[in-house]
């Protein structure tokens, strides 16, 4: 178990994590700045599209690959899980764009200021799992994001509130409320792939 | 297989199926009264949360224990998929407070009499999963799980489809639709649980 | 593995995959023609329904069988995820109906071709998944159903950025928006398949 001639996989998975982490945090500019324009969702893309690109260069590893530093399958799970991340993120990017939201509320931003937080968090799990050693860190830091997925729901329930509250237009109503709920999958989708670190750690303990 | 000495497993599960069942009949209690107080809502997270510290238990007792009844990743599994359920019972009473909700429809009243229904056919699946020949019992209760679950598909159709026909108010529509979709998700990870059920009963046939 | 007397799996996937292949052609014909009449939704209910039998017979026959083609699990998720696309053009004919939609728009149209194409993009993967040496075909149709998912949803995204600029009435908005998502959700599980049919190849390699 953990060889270190299986690094490879570990640095896919770091590789990642940490593109995951910077499209976080160019997210939290995008709502900072409100700037939503076609290059910026471009540039969000080339993140998607090196996601993809990891997510296949590590499929293919596992083609040419004998032993594994655990299941196969919870390998290509891993991989998936994180590119499930990164599309939600491209998503929500794309879905400012498309609504052209030039204004994005103050819980949009508390709430990309929660994802930047809880992919960071993401990047430490994985980077332990390199290390059995690791096993009780990677479990703190797994409580961290269960934290924060529970700081995305507070946060995505008083914006739906205060939108019922404060927001008119209907339009305005069906276009914020799916921001956040967009948002808030971003923190669940973090949450998935800890819940699957756990159990590979639970499978290889 | 199914060893005496691991019945902390399955009494888990049973306690976890127990708490459901009365999640799923206080959230009717509270529909049929239309009283989402705060305080009501709270008394829900705390099903919610001895939901989470059951699933978190189980995920101890796999970490310590060498053999278990059934594949790790299983208990895991239908662990994690029975919180969702309590989840999304937490996630639909929290809703009908915030949109705010003081008289539920007769359609969310008949759907709140389903979902309790299907969590008591789910806790006879989970009783039955102990012991081997209780297969064809277990199987039938499965099959009782699937009718219920089209039983609130088949009742969120008449909803939408009553919601769109009376209701004018596009807020309104938007609340009302989300609140039955939700319900018939319930009944849906209801029939995921039972499906997992199955598979295990399949792969140690 | 892959022996010959466990054709019967095979045999059912296919079967599995074309009836996906028939109820999107009849899909794309009642979008075609705007014809949502409860005649037409009840003949998609028998592609549903058939769909359903086939999924319990390769249970079934699970049950019965001690040497499977390939892993248990995975013959019972394939069973299912293909149950899943089924479940969701059937689930868009019904909205369709329910929300009394007699002019499909021009982007339900080209979606509808897309889903068509991606089914029976899907039925060569199953059917190449019969034998290895066609692994690299097999390879080819899921780059080819990625494509195709790829297309559904750049084609939402520009159904959706034309509705809100041009739909006024916010009801209309809900449904139209409704149909486009679901209609991507189709070819999304049509990807989840050929995710499963590739990670099989990786884990049988």
């Amino acid at each position: 178990m953990f060889l270190p001639k299986e690094d490879k996989f570990f640095n896919l998975f770091d590789k990642q994590a940490e593109n995951l982490v910077r499209a976080a945090e160019y997210y939290r500019k995008l709502v900072d700045e409100g700037n939503f324009s076609p290059e910026n969702v471009r540039k969000m893309h080339e993140f998607e599209h090196y996601g993809d690109e990891l997510t296949h260069t590590t499929i293919n590893l596992l083609n040419e690959t004998f032993i594994t530093p655990f299941d196969r399958e919870d390998i290509l799970a891993l991989a998936n899980r994180m590119d499930d991340i990164m599309d939600n993120i491209y998503l929500l990017t794309n879905r400012f764009s498309l609504y052209k939201i030039s204004k994005p509320t103050l819980y949009s931003k508390k709430m990309a200021v929660t994802i930047e937080q809880t992919t960071k968090a993401l990047r430490h799990t994985l980077a332990a799992l390199r290390n059995k050693k690791h096993m009780k860190e990677t479990q703190e830091y797994c409580v961290e994001i269960n934290r924060l997925e529970n700081e995305g729901d507070v946060l995505r329930d008083e914006a739906i509130s205060d939108l019922f509250t404060n927001e008119k237009d209907p339009i305005m109503v069906i276009k914020q409320k799916e921001l956040y709920e967009i948002a808030e999958t971003t923190t669940d989708f973090c949450e998935h792939v800890a819940n699957l670190v756990e159990s590979i750690l639970v499978k290889n303990n």
